[in-house]
């Protein structure tokens, strides 16, 4: 690094949203611990140092399960409000080793569950950001950090994201770090990222995947059967077979949304080599109550400790929600087992007919509410399957805000999809990216 | 039913297999608990009935997982010993409106998972019968019973049936009802069968099955994508594309198993259309970690409450397995979740490739020893997936005990593949059925 080098520094750039977070926070709301002076010692350090990747001095905020050894975790819960974790999760290691800086951490709903957060969607304070990563979804959004992660175990990645208008990565089921992340349903639980530029969550990818879940083939065609296969490629564009997926719940789809979908299916068809709308089983209908109660069934036995900390502090929906999936009989209990693993199935055959799926990121506009965080109908599917899931803003729906188009790819082409997305966007135009809301409240 | 019926009334019958029982039951000890007055007032009851199914009047064993509202059901525990359940389990109330008889319940490991009964292969009292359905395969392959209900969860049908030279059926993951059966890991527990004579199994799925998982799509092939469909059917024997299924674990089988796999082999390759080695992908070398510790996961739930009754009558290892799962960190456990999910897209994929999967059911003969019930390797794929397996008596290994084949089928091609069983066996001669131990210990 020389001396004169006209490169901006971290400092400069974590000023810079540091800034924009002061101007925005109280309409906002997307943070629940943000400590400047920590930021900025670290963007100070990552200045001084060499460049350990394209994340260097990048700052980065942390959905608020996420544990730092510097900052409390509260997971947001009233009785875990201030908990301060003895260690970073693996994710912080592996960004803080990249030389990324730890912005602060991001609102979430109680436990990445049910209660929604006071944070408001940064494009109409009346309309919630989504959830669970309510926070980084808002705080992305808004340009008060250009890269943010969450976690999503039916769709609290992708449709925040939809909600308020940012690029989105689910990544491969098992591609990134979990550990020291609060678990809610281990069989679904998995680390996303939102970003304003689909290319940074490309790097972010490159950062966080483990080494070992590089080199695993995909299941997803016949290839499937070759050893050591390397991460799966995707055909070029104009080879590209695409299937448009409804699904059973497509009747949740607003107007807006269910044609910004038929468009942008013309979009691409005039591009690539196919494009059809896949058939459904008809199991599939039972994947939305199935995955549900799975995941309040895991959450039972996951948040167990949690929750005993001080059960009058947890909120009673949650402990209902729970306490319904655990009076489920066996027969019923093994249902949402094998509704989950046709839809698996599915999934995984269907995407050995075409490349990707294109579908929706959310059923539509962020709704019109700050006590509910919407509905993930669109995401249990990919979370199910544990494929990876790209969430791209396309258009506006009535009342003006963002509509989220969603591209789902094969297990392990994580780098292919999110290739796809940057050619999409920058190549083709296809994304819809809001202006950032006006600096005044 | 006329008075001069030359029919064999049921209470001659259970009579003739409560002599057998007495005659056998020091050496074998198959039996956790048994009435003889209850099973006479049974058959006494379907004599005097008109018959309400092919299982009418026939007497069937129950492991003692299963609850029965006329009879206690110890789970194979210390604590538990003696404890009388208020209702049957959902099995059990179908049996009995089938008019089929409750012999009684037979032995099982601790909690169906890994402490040995005491019960003895009849084959040879030195050697296990397998576990954890460790009575119904013995009292089954000695004649104690025609007919009786196991659990599996790795592998605890298919392998002590293999050990005890019986025939069983696993049938698809949720065909058979649960409710009111010990749960062990509930994303892989499912019912199954020991019979001396395959048919006997179909007439049991045709009274078991539940309705709504009759008319379910098979998801193995693209015709998956046809609604309503009902189920699967099989192509004809000369039609028949067979898949040989080795896999990682192969190393495990002993040189007369591995002979009988591949004589088997030979033998069907003379009959159907095509049989040919199936390549397996390297991930599939996780599975038996991946399945064991998800089971022992599952087990730290839902046994709970049930080893919180004496923990101290609860096996160390038990106990030390349950542990060594719920010490995982997240990245471990989603590591597992992964293999399983692989495994079951492999297992799926692969008969779309081929109707049916021919491989072991066991390593090899009854291990020699009391100590320990076997190693469940090559019964983990069909638990996994959730796909029905058919176990057959073939040969014999070094010591003169029984060698089983494992036929796994397409989800809901049950009563296909069972039929296909009876074809092989009667039809064709593949099956070696184990004569009788004889009478005097």
């Amino acid at each position: 690094m020389t001396a004169t080098s006209n490169r901006v520094s971290s400092q400069e750039i974590v000023s810079g949203f540091l800034e924009r977070i002061r101007a925005r926070d109280r309409s906002v709301g997307a943070w629940a611990h943000l400590n400047p002076e920590l930021a900025l010692r670290a963007a100070a350090a990552a200045d001084a140092t060499e460049p350990k990747s394209a994340l260097h001095g990048v700052p980065i905020g942390l959905k608020d399960i996420i544990d730092t050894a510097d900052q409390p975790t509260g997971y947001g819960s009233e009785a875990w409000e201030g908990f301060q974790p003895a260690a970073d999760a693996e994710a912080v290691r592996r960004l803080r080793a990249a030389g990324a800086v730890i912005m602060g951490k991001t609102t979430t709903t109680e436990f990445a569950t049910y209660r929604p957060t006071a944070t408001r969607n940064p494009h109409n304070p009346e309309h919630t950001p989504g959830g669970s990563s309510a926070g980084s979804a808002a705080a992305v959004a808004d340009g008060q950090v250009p890269l943010a992660l969450g976690t999503q175990t039916a769709g609290s990645v992708t449709r925040p994201g939809s909600f308020c208008g940012t690029f989105t990565f689910k990544p491969t089921f098992g591609r990134w770090p979990f550990s020291g992340v609060l678990p809610v349903a281990l069989t679904f639980d998995t680390l996303g990222g939102f970003a304003r530029d689909p290319r940074d969550l490309a790097l972010l990818d490159a950062v966080l995947t483990k080494p070992r879940a590089r080199g695993g083939p995909g299941p997803c065609s016949t290839r499937y059967l070759a050893p050591n296969a390397l991460d799966r490629t995707l055909p070029p564009l104009r080879e590209l077979r695409v299937g448009v997926l409804h699904g059973p719940w497509f009747d949740l789809a607003e107007n807006a949304a269910a044609y910004m979908l038929s468009q942008s299916a013309d979009f691409l068809g005039a591009r690539v080599a196919s494009i059809e709308q896949v058939q459904t089983p008809s199991q599939l209908a039972e994947l939305q109550t199935a995955h549900a109660s799975v995941q309040s069934l895991e959450a039972g036995w996951y948040l167990q400790d949690m929750i005993a900390r001080d059960p009058r502090k947890v909120s009673d929906l949650l402990k209902a929600e729970i306490a319904a999936a655990h009076a489920a009989n066996a027969d019923e209990q093994e249902a949402w087992r094998n509704a989950l693993r046709e839809t698996a199935i599915f999934a995984h055959l269907a995407l050995t007919q075409y490349d990707v799926l294109l579908t929706l990121a959310a059923p539509g506009e962020a709704p019109h509410s700050l006590l509910s965080t919407g509905d993930p109908a669109f995401n249990r599917l990919a979370s199910t399957a544990g494929l990876p899931a790209a969430g791209i803003p396309v258009g506006t729906g009535a009342r003006g805000l963002p509509l989220g188009l969603q591209i789902i790819g094969p297990r392990y082409g994580d780098q292919a999809l999110l290739a796809l997305v940057d050619e999409l966007t920058f190549q083709h135009g296809l994304a819809t990216i809001p202006d950032l809301p006006a600096s005044g409240d």
